[in-house]
């Protein structure tokens, strides 16, 4: 049977700014990425994330950044493979701890906004980030842009993967995502967006801006968590693909 | 046998700012509680502190602070007893999973500066602290002032303690530390230092201000790391003891 | 005439996260508090709120707090005179660069959260906020609460001042707010609230807890910000004080 | 009569991390470039290292850099040009205000380690950077590399500008220095620097790595504050450069 894990970033509040979806988003989502301190989230927010997602089953990830909370991790920082291995695995355990305190279980890591387009296609820095998840416990899953070097990275080291696939945006022939920058980078037609989903989870494929089919591996979907219509969304998908026979769930350790 | 164990605080240094006698410490001490990014250290020192602290067979400490780079954690903040719990159990992760990915152990937790001191008063901190080292690893040993709240809120909740004691400060007749506002607060004089060190090892007593001699658990020694002869005294103590047949080392798990 | 200053504090967004009511308010207040990037705001933030406070005609304030992102610069922290002195400065100069740069006017000061409620009540913080102030520009205004230390410490350095009092907050017999520990310190009822800033602003009077009469200085009227009824209250607050002649104006440089 | 200007980067401690050269070091140069606490520096340093220069009568710069303390703001970041204007106008309004406050004078603006870098090849931040001085204040002096984007948009501005030299680095043929990463990027013997640095100041030429004689402007020499010869190579230069004849003083405003 078909399956797909749901997946998005969570515990983004900081302080006194909060992130109203992520209580209700719990409900529609199979894993839950869990800011770390650095590009966003803090202490209070990482325990009442954990919590809400024991309580409601969704498997829970680290979600490391870039140190740069101004720019919520967005912005590139020229860091060395170094850099990358010890700020993945401070924030890899900073986030253990909340879910070692509340009796859960850590079941990923997926790094955040530029980390995790530098390490996709920069070889040293995705092989670090990985030899970070591996360090600190060789059991959890890495998730990471589909066809990405972290993939290749992780697949290399042992690591399990879950190859993350976007509803919104568009694919080049290579496979890999258009860049923000080109008119057509995004899906805006909600319509256009679940079929790309059924698509890709059914047929491990996309249409490419070319118009051409090409392989892609789609083992989780990214939702994002901000946004009026992110609920909807969210609510929306989960029931489309249940629907269609499609196994909604977090990959198994 | 008698025996003391002698700690002190370790990576402090913070990007580009070194603290240059660490590694020299390193083998004059038995017990390192290495700072976790809040009042100090970062990730590369981290990392650089815990697997200098493996290789010399030193004990592995979290030493989580106030969140305040500038003020080294010693400014005291008024944070609720749940902000105590948060930033403690994210700093103790945060160290651990340096010290998991290099293959050593986490052996213990101390406080720093005012959240030591504040919670050495405050019962509710206290207890927020010992709980958050409790719920991450109930087998860790929680270093604090001798007599303080922390010590008393640990014993009640099961946690193993290390009793802090000091070379180069003054008693009151109550056992507490007379506060450094207090001209008679430090002692400089080396010679009185270490009487005042031998006699608590060795009789478990400190004689006051007030010329009283006066009962005080000792287990473990704080030194101090930073200064000019912060490795000076460190070996010279060290030697003392154990010419005077002390043991030197670090609390049993 | 009797009139009264609307202040709000504003440009308290940081990086990803906004403050959706900032540039409405600006159409009903006549005094914007801009934060400096410790308890809040940014530079980017404090660019686009010193333009939309000039484009509005309301007269612009640094509005500087505590280096304490996380708690919003609202915990309490035990600083020096000497660095409240320093922080003071240093966020009065960084927001007049944007004021400048955009060719307006810097009007006045008003400390945010934990450092304005030490102040009010420490003489020697008053004094050093009302040295920095005064050091940078001898004919900036300081907005501080009703009856402090910082009214008093201003007017014996010569420093203009605009005594503040608020809406939702009841008072005292001896003129201070209740504290906000106490169950009858918010006032909720919208009514209650006009009623009392009408005799404020009218007869410089407000009734205590106690049902006692109360002399109070009311120049300036804390408007808050956030929450859904925020600009509402705003609006209306405004309209009601105009329809009973009352002027509605910075007080002048 | 030939002159040059002796810059040196100041107020670069950090909290409890002190730079210890910083106030010997003000008796050598004749311009100081104060951080302003993005990459270095806090309040009370930068109230302290104000006071000194002025005290010594040492030109007063604003040195503005990313927002990376744990990187001394020697990574690069993916910053817009809108950002790099935000920035830089912060951090000039903020060590303006201790200058103001001291009844000194800034003199001028250099940007720091990554921010100078990535401006001196980047057009679009150099303007932003330029327009950042302009807006602020147009007397101010922009110290840049020599031959960078940075003095050709101050030229183009208006903004005076002092072109930048170093005495321990090799020149490529092209005017530009040979990058960090090249093995013969630093001239470690001291002779050589100083001979570059005589050749740089009276013939405005340097000799390139290739060996051809290229022309460069020389206006203020960079002297680097950290390092144990730093202080010695400091006064060595400035005699030296006097006992040629070389009148050693900041720019005119």
């Amino acid at each position: 049977m078909q399956s797909i894990d749901l997946n998005c970033d969570m515990g983004e509040a900081f302080g006194n700014y909060p992130m109203p979806n992520d209580d209700i988003l719990m409900d529609h989502i199979t894993s839950a990425n869990i800011a770390c301190g650095y590009h966003a989230g803090d202490p209070e927010v990482m325990q009442h994330t954990v919590a809400m997602a024991i309580k409601k089953g969704v498997a829970i990830g680290a979600h490391p950044g870039l140190p740069d909370l101004q720019g919520f991790g967005r912005r590139e920082m020229k860091i060395t493979a170094n850099e990358a291995y010890q700020m993945t695995l401070y924030q890899i355990g900073a986030l253990y701890a909340f879910v070692k305190a509340a009796g859960g279980k850590l079941h990923h890591v997926k790094p955040h906004g530029a980390l995790y387009n530098m390490a996709a296609k920069d070889a040293a820095l995705a092989q670090a980030i990985v030899q970070a998840v591996h360090d600190f416990d060789a059991s959890l899953i890495l998730y990471a842009l589909a066809g990405s070097r972290m993939i290749e990275a992780a697949k290399k080291s042992g690591l399990k993967t879950a190859s993350e696939v976007f509803a919104d945006r568009t694919y080049q022939d290579d496979g890999s995502l258009t860049p923000r920058s080109q008119i057509n980078a995004m899906i805006t037609d909600e319509q256009q967006s679940v079929a790309q989903v059924l698509l890709m989870v059914k047929q491990q494929q996309v249409i490419s801006v070319n118009n051409n089919h090409i392989q892609l591996k789609a083992e989780t979907l990214c939702l994002h968590g901000d946004g009026v219509h992110a609920v909807e969304f969210a609510r929306m998908i989960n029931q489309k693909l249940k629907s269609e026979g499609i196994t909604v769930k977090a990959p198994a350790l």
